[in-house]
């Protein structure tokens, strides 16, 4: 292959959904963007032999393995990207870190505070040794959720008043779909709370600049049983059984909450029967609105108070001109990205960190933060929706 | 004139906004609408004389007065219609009552439980008079929302899960706006908690047919202080002077509640710049989803869970169809109806109810209810956020 | 009644589908508006006795006839409102020009180029003897169109480029919908082209203050045959018998012409399954552009081309500000008006025209105008589609 | 690398934009879909050495070369890619048939209907040696256009009606754009006619299954003259110098035309400001109604006519669930794809098509037949709108 550009060799932990997600990303990164360094997809590890070899040469990887601990320390590896459930990704994470690899981890960064302080600590510690680590909250790669953070950074919505964010599915309405890892709180933490819940929070801690202090929640879990699974145990396209399993996390959660000097409110539920990933948040100020929606992800719309009233109205901005964040990588304009954009783009993002040796964002230090607003969230629901602090550490 | 179809005598106590909207409304009903008994204009009653009758004339009045007590007590008048500010409500509707007059009473029912509980008990005593009494929740005679009433009734949703209520408008942004008796505890009671968190809560309880159990809420007045009016005490469109005054009530209020089965959301603001009117609804069931949004308020937007999953998806529904609800007096398919046109179905209604002698909706009863809730909301906001039972009398 | 304004006393003839939008108009006039001569409904006239004499009751009518030819001449009649098809227009509106009345005459003006020049002219006659005449395109009054007009007028579209039309209703998908007099040439004149088409090229025309020159077009009738009617000859909602008699107008048509310096497309149709009544239009010039729905009446989307391309993007004004025209005889923002809004407006323009002694618009000679585009579309379609120059008279 | 699927050799031919959007989906293809044999990206030709070895090392190319017919004739070559400009599409893609490899060819197939016949002649030349060719409309494969075009198939839109298609860009607004390739007759055939009304056509045909019989349009080129390029003549983003040149093909064109038994209008621009890549079509048939646009590609909205009138309307459908076309490849529900899926997507049916040895659509006989229609668009344009027959062969 002509070229000489550096390589950064790539172990992935985990091949599910992720694993394809970020497989796609870490190799159209480089067609994409114009990087000094190209990665290459090196080692996949999994615990099935026979289903991580198969993944591997859809993937693309050279290698496989079925032994972690093993392939984060060896020497010819520069990145580890965590690709598991939340369970496991403090024990890889750190372990990748101490090894002096750069770390990509999928959100929730973990599934207790504990466990993501461990993992903050540790990426401060490699961090004065010069190893990046980022959480992948991916969604802070849309070009149109990058554009409302610029706006807001600029001024354009003055003094913040509201924060309206929803993640709402609809993927656990049917009580036929089986009771994967995602549903039992051993190996997810929490259900839609930690999985999109999370997601929600990131965003409007992101763009508004701002942390949530405070907050009263509820939780529901409307399907309290559901088929134990007949074959694997994945998330979503699974088979169940005759048997039924007990579900021990959230399908649901409300809550209300004060983000700087803003009334926040907020919902993450897999139960809005007939939405299928509608991250959606809305920002009021007291100079401009901002409101995006993912199931229409290349698409911000925007409220400048301060024009002539006479033809002020939200703006329906394609964000996707050369002038908006990670279009000149990709396509003309109104030729709009999807979502395995945002792993590109978040990939390209992490690659110029290294390449620069700064850090990225999120950084390991916000994965905790937004850990500490989960389980606020948690202790509320408990404690008959009280107004609970979030914690600072 | 021709025609020899029973007269209903009113009389309104009030001229402003809401006079002018009823006023249209109660001619207009009978152009629009084929009943027995056609209202005539009789009385209007005001404070100021000149104002009164520059109203009366303009609105099409018979008569004036400036005292209301004795506009309620004649003889030759059938129907009070009570359109001043809340802290008037209770006197002027139990002395109607009292005078065995059918009333309309604006929303919130009162400025307090308490009042709102002794107008209830008239009511319920004139019911037995065969007088009626309606509270103005106008937003329930918009068209789409009666059908999407109908839907949750006929079980189309479904198990409910999810109630996410909103009404955002963005009036009080400018911190100029003068202060007006509406952002006076002492006129309005309360601020956007009363005047327009009362609608989406009353219409989150008529469209599920449950009531909010128990809530948790959270209070914010963003602009405390605001000029006093330099001319007529008029909520929108005033002067305000050199000297300020204080608000005292909320700019906004969030909360989370269970309202039957379901967790809801809901907020009330009038500092959502860029929205004018966005009166919002969404249900999420178990087989199925509907959501309004007054802004545009002759669609609904229903989702049927039970279809085809491959052409699935919200449908627009124009509710200007002769087969929706009050279309067939109104105008041909896709000729939308205005904001008006809630008042004068709201009046069709009534005007229908005492000819045939039966009790309209919402009663005296169902304001009361709304008010319990305004009150939880108030409670809540004052303890911190904690969770608050609505009283149920 | 209170008051002491000077009145217009009003005959309408007809009292079908377009009587009642009126007479609800020239009602609701004199409360929205501030007039200084106020209308009275005088006399309703129609052919069938019993059925004009219900109609007036219903909409208010002090008197009635079945003899226009009578009605037209009395002296205690200053205004003549034109209701009836299309094939009396020029008979009535003629008479009532001559006998000194100022009329407003349904659209499309006439059936025929000719029937339109001689009511031209004689409204012209009538303008030198101050009496003022227009036809009703009542889309010229919502005030999102208006607002559309004065932004192009201001310059803002900068030089236009495209114009994109369409009137899309499906009302006669249904083949059981009988035969009404609307789908005979006799009576209607055309078919969608003259009831709807004629608003879409009035709309285009309006907007961009230029005149359609020269146009290709193609007409069709897709059910050729329908049930003759069992009932009344309505449009809307008769009944058919078992008798099929020939369709003599068109389903649709569609064509391109030059508007100005602009490319346009056109299209009317009443077999657009699912589009009730969605009047469109869509400018775009070398500086902005602006779409309208009428499904969404009081929506504007614009775009301001000379704005930062990172914000640009169409905008949804709500035209239901103060700013805007018509509203402060309205609602709050926000709070949209509906279809009947459109004739109030057009007759409080009407007779503000008939106060101040101004001709109001559109004129009888615009009514001309259209309807020579309405003859050259009709030539274009019998030639095959050749391209046909309007004709200026 | 592990695994052992067959490869399929590819040569591309041109490296620009459309070599971009090529390579990632020749190597995203292999990933996403579970294919017999995978794709290797053995030679990028252009003519330029230097910017064709950067391209070949950033799109993962092994070698490279700037000899087209020395490439299409190597016995280590399977597939050849053509995405070189218009002018060279028939010289390339016949002589790679006739050297037996198998032929992508971006669209439209040709500049003119000569070219275009002899492009056809050889694919079906080549066809009986099992050589399998196919023309690159790409919007074939956006999953909500399947999804119509199979709703259309199975009679859910009863008999057709009308079809409003319309590609809308802004990209040549501003007349300070330079006079790139694709604005001279002798290099692009012609101007958005060819570009994006190809697009629209083909769209048009393959939803209803119809053809286009004849049409009236008319072209016009709203800027006469634009700078010469003073840089690489790239389409977009490139820089003009100070001396003018004509632009030679046509920036709008508009039309109206019979399709099967329906009607048409039919509007391809670059000069809808606003309107970044507004690929629109609309379908009305007796029994129902399918809308769609680019801007948002995720979204189908479906009108199914026999549906309960009372709950019937547009459901935008998101076309990203399993049920979907190509979405088993890819991402959960809602998680939209983007621009260059169509390119993986219509890729990954090329190779299905050549592993399976079947015939690929649209083939270079489609191709042609839109061809004919540009002419006859030409034609018609050139002969003031005059009624066009289009040409069978």
């Amino acid at each position: 292959m002509p070229g000489n550009r550096d390589q950064l060799r790539v172990a992935m932990i985990g091949y599910g959904f992720m694993g394809a997600a970020h497989s796609h990303a870490w190799q159209a990164v480089r067609r994409a963007f114009d990087l000094s360094a190209v990665p290459a997809l090196s080692v996949l590890c999994g615990r099935d032999r026979a289903q991580v070899e198969a993944a591997a040469s859809r993937y693309g990887f050279a290698e496989t393995s079925t032994d972690w601990r093993d392939v984060v320390t060896r020497d010819d590896i520069d990145v580890v990207d965590v690709c598991t459930p939340g369970d496991t990704h403090m024990a890889v994470a750190v372990a990748a870190l101490e090894a002096d690899k750069h770390v990509l981890c999928e959100k929730p960064l973990a599934n207790s505070v504990p466990e993501a302080e461990a993992m903050a600590k540790a990426a401060e510690a490699a961090q004065w040794r010069g190893r990046r680590s980022m959480v992948g909250f991916n969604y802070r790669r849309v070009p149109a959720v990058v554009l409302a953070h610029q706006l807001v950074a600029e001024g354009r919505l003055g003094d913040l008043r509201h924060v309206r964010g929803a993640y709402l599915q609809d993927w656990l309405v049917d009580p036929a779909v089986p009771l994967a890892w995602r549903m039992r709180r051993e190996s997810a933490g929490s259900g839609a709370l930690g999985d999109i819940g999370a997601h929600v929070i990131d965003l409007a801690q992101y763009l508004t600049g701002e942390r949530l202090s405070g907050l009263s929640a509820r939780a529901r879990t409307f399907i309290s049983e559901r088929p134990l699974p007949s074959g694997p145990d994945v998330f979503l396209g699974g088979q169940g059984g005759t048997t039924l399993g007990e579900v021990t996390v959230d399908d649901a959660v409300v809550m209300h909450g004060e983000i700087g000097p803003a009334l926040a409110t907020f919902e993450a539920t897999r139960m809005a029967t007939g939405r299928k990933n509608a991250l959606r948040i809305e920002l009021n100020g007291s100079k401009g609105s901002l409101s995006f929606d993912f199931e229409a992800m290349n698409e911000l719309w925007f409220l400048d108070g301060d024009e002539d009233r006479r033809i002020n109205g939200f703006r329906r901005v394609l964000a996707t001109e050369p002038v908006h964040p990670y279009i000149p990588a990709w396509w003309p304009p109104g030729h709009g990205l999807g979502y395995d954009h945002t792993f590109t783009n978040e990939i390209a993002d992490f690659v110029q960190a290294i390449i620069e040796g700064t850090d990225p964002e999120p950084s390991f230090a916000d994965g905790l933060q937004v850990q500490r607003v989960l389980a606020a969230v948690e202790q509320s629901a408990a404690d008959n929706a009280g107004w609970t602090v979030v914690g600072t550490g």
